[in-house]
């Protein structure tokens, strides 16, 4: 079980995903037990941790980050959660390839994510899910276009923006501040 | 993995709680890898499925349900899905008790829900979570005060909308009409 | 006009309704030029003057006050927005009576807003809309069900949240953080 | 009074600006009883009508259409609605110049919106507004950024989702389908 306090042992870098995205991200791919899946960059290896703990000792979590100082610090969280046996975090950039083939996933968290299509393409098996977490809509438009004209199916994209509520003796209503928006989540699916 | 079409060769019946709400509630709760969960109504099994898909082999899904028709077509689906050996469906309500201890996550997405607040404490363990799917925000207010009242820690109420977007050549946009309201989700936690 | 800069000018008091707000609650209600609505409470009078910019000299605003203290902070605002001559500030309870009569719409946005709905019935004209700010689904639920009660005809209530959108050369999309909530709106219709 | 039978007598033709969308682009303009305003293209006169319930006798709306059909339309519906005397609907298309000057803001429902501005940028008061109904983000991007190279400021690009709520006695929820996106509303103040 991920308790609220999973990830706060972990040490802090890069921003990370943050639950609502990870979650939509993982679950509109489709990642169950057992699963083989990459993501890049590692950043602080929150998003490897999060799916570690779907695919489970029976699955694999390929994490790639070209930065020495993410791949160590995302290599010392992996660690901490007790996870490092399923991820096997390596020091590349996944723009100059994926030695992996056959993966059920590919997770991108990068600028110019629309560059690793071609390798996602090869490294997927069919109906394999390539995602991409996008902060803005041009982005958006570059990546899902750019993976038509490669052949992937696009999914969906969308927009999360989920509202916390209070719910009091007093009254009940949403909080009145919240997150409008993150990133956008773009679907890519290998015919 | 779950591609799109993991879930269009089960038999239909009852309403099934959408991949949208039942991804949120799974991730929040932090069902991971191994857990041990139960949910009630099984309905359509369809929630059942899915949670066994992330909880795998090493962990177990308690699917209860009062009903015989619709315990009887969660078992089917359970089969079809291949996932009937994690699975374990009852017929039996979830009112009348539950059998299970030291469970990571309850479910429940039945009317009343909150009647079931006192059985799910006793059978969670610390941290566990107890998550409902409601549809109005009366039954939210019962539920999250009779939890509270019962030792729960109210750790979130949400309310999901995701967007679609429309992404083409000619330009990009949220899809005109879509859902906008399914079911809020109440998280409460054993302390 | 009301230029951004109008608004500021008024001298500080009890929390405003939004712009947001108070430009919904006017078109959905229907306020037109030459038209004669009500408000209570007056509190700063912020209200009362941007529903005097829609009716003009040809229409008539009443504002109801019980609090002397918000009565003449009202009245001063009024008067700063040269407004006074659209706007009759008076300091009275709503709960005790409305003189007014063939009203084309009461704004209510106060404590209790259900208790001025008889008031509000016979101060309207056919036709007439009596719209309510309320922060909790509880005021909601208790606003429409006593007003449909007395003969009123509930046409919609909403919740609106608008997204600021950041665009630039680098990139477009929502601002990250912003306002989930405010009030919601209940309008109600004089048969 | 504008009740919501108002623009049901009015005669039919291309899609129309919805109430929602326009109630927020004559607000935060700061469209106020006796102001002069453009809109451009007519199509069926809706929104001039609405603007012209707001200006009042005192003000005065220009409506510009080059296509005479949608021109005729226009016209003949605000005869219907009797604010013809407030409107005058020409023949003309926007994009050949405006012939009117110190508007108190110019209102652009059409495609090519950013070809406008050079004229709106003279025809416009200083602080008067220009606001757009744009359906794309690459159509806000573009009249947002032409927009403030010719020295307008941007003010703000709205995304206005209002919900609707389900009020009954068994319980209060939104509803569950609705209008995701219509129009994004970007508005440029001359400074």
């Amino acid at each position: 079980m991920r308790t609220p306090d999973f990830f706060k042992k972990l040490s802090r870098g890069p921003q990370v995903v943050l639950l609502k995205d990870a979650a939509y991200a993982s679950a509109f791919a489709g990642v169950a037990n057992g699963d083989r899946v990459l993501d890049a960059g590692s950043g602080s290896g929150w998003l490897a941790i999060y799916l570690a703990t779907i695919v489970g000792p029976a699955g694999k979590v390929y994490s790639y980050e070209w930065r020495e100082d993410f791949h160590l610090l995302s290599k010392k969280n992996g660690v901490k959660a007790g996870l490092d046996s399923i991820i096997e975090f390596k020091q590349k950039s996944i723009f100059d390839g994926i030695d992996e083939t056959e993966l059920d996933a590919v997770f991108l968290d990068l600028a110019n994510a629309e560059n690793a299509l071609p390798h996602a393409l090869n490294a997927l098996k069919k109906k394999g899910a390539c995602v991409a977490f996008l902060p803005n809509v041009e982005q958006v438009k570059t990546f899902v276009l750019k993976g038509e004209e490669l052949g992937f199916v696009h999914e969906r994209t969308i927009d999360v923006m989920p509202r916390e509520w209070l719910v009091r003796p007093q009254g009940t209503r949403p909080e009145t501040k919240g997150l409008m928006h993150t990133l956008f989540l773009s679907f890519l699916r290998k015919p």
